[in-house]
């Protein structure tokens, strides 16, 4: 008996699903039916704020494959289609054509879940708005590219100082328009430390960004036609605005699952196991929506980001497909670019080592890209944090020029491992005058937080011989 | 009681044993002598290309560390100065002032030999003429710099296709002058699969490098006065030659060692155990003149690379100050450029596999070192080699442009954790559209591997479902 999978939403977690459980199962065996409430599938977000400001010239080429490619392949795609209530006993979904206001029950016996994540939007006057924008889906990034080529946009406020956020501050100076970011924190993207958060905010005021730091938003002014005029800060400042931008991160998109009855895990997003099971038998999750385990912290976490959705939807698509695959978790691997700035981290920071109970010492380096007689060698800081005692690796931190933060994916990968910093010291990593001094600086972090583990034990026991 | 250090060979491991035992122990408590025949100290041997092509400015740019600035750290270190044997009962060595002739005994408590390696030479009529120049040392590339930049050097031919012979005809070539390369193998670089050397053969005659292969070297033309004029192939080519470098790589320069009796390995290297201590109390040896583990074939092996020499010299530096450390052997990583090709390597080629005894699958796949919509995404290949059944990694190889080689540190810290293709595509890299695919070409490349595994089993169980 033919057996009929329904995707609920159309991007990367739910389309990779879909073409995996294709690909193993003919349409005679699995029918397909995918909605999507938006009107672009399987593009990528993260690259919105290039095309916003322009590096990527049009919206077509984030487009990784169009819904035609999609129907070539025997998935039924509906566009601008939103389901709009799950019903886990009836197996069915509630479909709604958005043009039409047509509405449907689409029976399932396998349902994918993959309707990813929204803005955070706070609760503050003014926040609703219609040129307060966010930069989560295509059809917002549409908005926002329209919103910057107005004429009469000339000064465009950024609520929030995380990846998005400064990636949008950016795109909003290359394209000429004054820019700030607002934040409550003292250094923005504080899922780095403040050291690295630091460097950020240097690079940022060097694109003459301005940065409202250390103040919150209190509420957004609005002029008599409803339209955001300003931002005001918590302290009282005023930040005049004709674009604001929300960049305060993202939660899980899990009202419809919320709604079934889909139990959701601690964090936020929707529970599943290690294979993409939500706790209902036939229903699946993945992408934005879903929480993972922490792999360092044992924690489960939300981590919004293309390549765990890709796998995500892959390993839940094998799976439907009749194989096996899992989802082992996540290290909190992240890499962005300010202006020449390249930042990246892995595993964990200072302040979520402390959340979990790890103490810590740590080691940092200032190095070269290159080796450093070598033209075009550029300035790389790497800094490593272990554990006291054991010297396991648990989280790295990268900022640099050209050629640094791809080096981040050596200690991702040294932490997926359990390896302890000594045991970094001793790979064996490729070494070349144009691509690296003969002690990669990551080896030489490592380095550094060896010796720093090896002088904290001498210093509590008490041993001073050194 | 003070102890004796006595250092024969001063460049990378050499120093870097002396420098680690000196930061653990005071002049009082040990005396450091090294002794060096060349005219310089701790220098970058894997720069000299770099600066015999004029990349890099001058000589002193390649020098990490003076001798000034060793015997400031109380390291007692003699240049131009040999040592000529080695006394093990009496544990003295004699050295030779090589400007005054002056000889004598220097004693020693602990003895670390550091003699490096030298171009292989195969005795063959004319190679030692005075214009068939190596790039081992310092002393050599002084040569071969001034060689090149002789009005009368208008032809090189550079025997053998490895790392340096290969960087030494790009040098050739940047300098306006003629370059021949010549290999008995019928791609270069044999380190390499012959799929990865035919795109290397490409970007040499990309650069009008002319590649004589599959044809060894007879013997070496000589003019009257004795000097090189070509280079007679196997099959009677006859390449005429101002200069000739020898790139047939480097074997250990362990003479010394084997007059004093220190025990060899099989491979032709000192034996040393995984402090770096020989096989004689008190004698350590590091660098290019020792053989190493290889993890994964479980061979020894003689690879000459700073980073190793460094990595070692570390090792029997704190081992001699004291401490603990070992070297845990290596796993064949190896990165170079010719001209904007960018290749590396790690674990076994197709045929070490072979020689080792694994059975395995490959995977390969074309990418882009950024989101392949992202201005300057350049392309990139890369292939895994996996063993049937296990999955497990055993070897990867990179072809790309800019941005392309250092991603083997991934592949190699996966081959050293042992892991599986299956797993490293579970792996957490970073990611965003300024330097990756959604899906890491590391990645995508142990994914199709994976592939290649599964679809191995399902082949030899008849099992043709899928």
């Amino acid at each position: 008996m033919t057996e009929r999978l329904v995707v609920v939403g159309a991007d990367a977690a739910g389309m990779s699903a879909a073409s995996q459980a294709r690909l193993r199962r003919g349409p005679d065996d699995l029918t397909i039916t995918a909605f999507e409430r938006g009107s672009f599938a399987s593009y990528s977000a993260c690259g919105i704020p290039y095309w916003v400001s322009g590096t990527v010239g049009t919206a077509e080429e984030l487009i990784a494959r169009t819904p035609e490619e999609h129907r070539e392949r025997d998935i039924n795609l509906y566009m601008r289609t939103e389901v709009v209530s799950i019903d886990v006993d009836a197996h069915t979904v509630r479909a709604k054509d958005l043009q039409t206001s047509r509405e449907w029950d689409e029976p399932w016996d396998q349902l994918v879940i993959a309707t990813g994540s929204t803005p955070i939007r706070p609760a503050i006057e003014g926040i609703h708005a219609p040129n307060v924008l966010g930069v989560q889906t295509l059809d917002d990034g549409s908005a926002l590219h329209a919103a910057l080529r107005d004429p009469t946009t000339k000064r465009v406020v950024v609520i929030g100082g995380g990846y998005i956020g400064l990636e949008v501050a950016e795109a909003v100076r290359q394209l000429g328009l004054q820019a700030t970011v607002i934040d409550k924190s003292r250094t923005p993207v504080t899922t780095f430390d403040p050291d690295v958060g630091a460097r950020i905010a240097e690079a940022l005021r060097g694109l003459d960004i301005e940065l409202v730091l250390g103040d919150g938003v209190s509420r957004i002014a609005l002029d008599d036609a409803g339209r955001a005029v300003g931002v005001i800060s918590e302290s009282g400042r005023e930040v005049p605005a004709d674009v604001v931008v929300l960049g305060l991160g993202v939660r899980p998109n899990v009202g419809l699952a919320e709604a079934a009855g889909i139990p959701l895990g601690v964090s936020g997003g929707i529970a599943v196991n290690r294979r993409m099971q939500t706790q209902v038998p036939g229903v699946w999750a993945a992408g934005d929506c879903v929480e993972s385990m922490h792999r360092l912290s044992g924690r489960r976490v939300v981590v919004a980001l293309g390549t765990h959705a890709n796998k995500q939807g892959r390993v839940t698509g094998i799976n439907i497909g009749g194989g096996y695959a899992t989802f082992p978790g996540v290290i909190g691997t992240a890499v962005t670019k300010v202006c020449d700035l390249e930042v990246a981290r892995t595993g964990m920071s200072e302040r979520e080592c402390h959340e979990a109970g790890y103490s810590f010492v740590t080691g940092a380096v200032d190095s070269t890209t290159k080796a450093g007689y070598f033209p075009g060698a550029e300035p790389i800081w790497v800094k490593a944090i272990a554990e006291r005692r054991s010297g396991r690796l648990l989280g790295a931190q990268i900022v640099g020029r050209e050629g640094s933060a791809k080096r981040i994916d050596v200690l991702a990968t040294a932490i997926w491992n359990e390896m302890t910093v000594d045991e970094v010291l001793s790979l064996d990593l490729s070494y070349a005058p144009p691509f690296s001094p003969v002690w990669d600086p990551v080896a030489v972090a490592a380095r550094k937080a060896f010796a720093a583990v090896e002088a904290d034990i001498a210093s509590s026991q008490g041993d001073h011989h050194a």
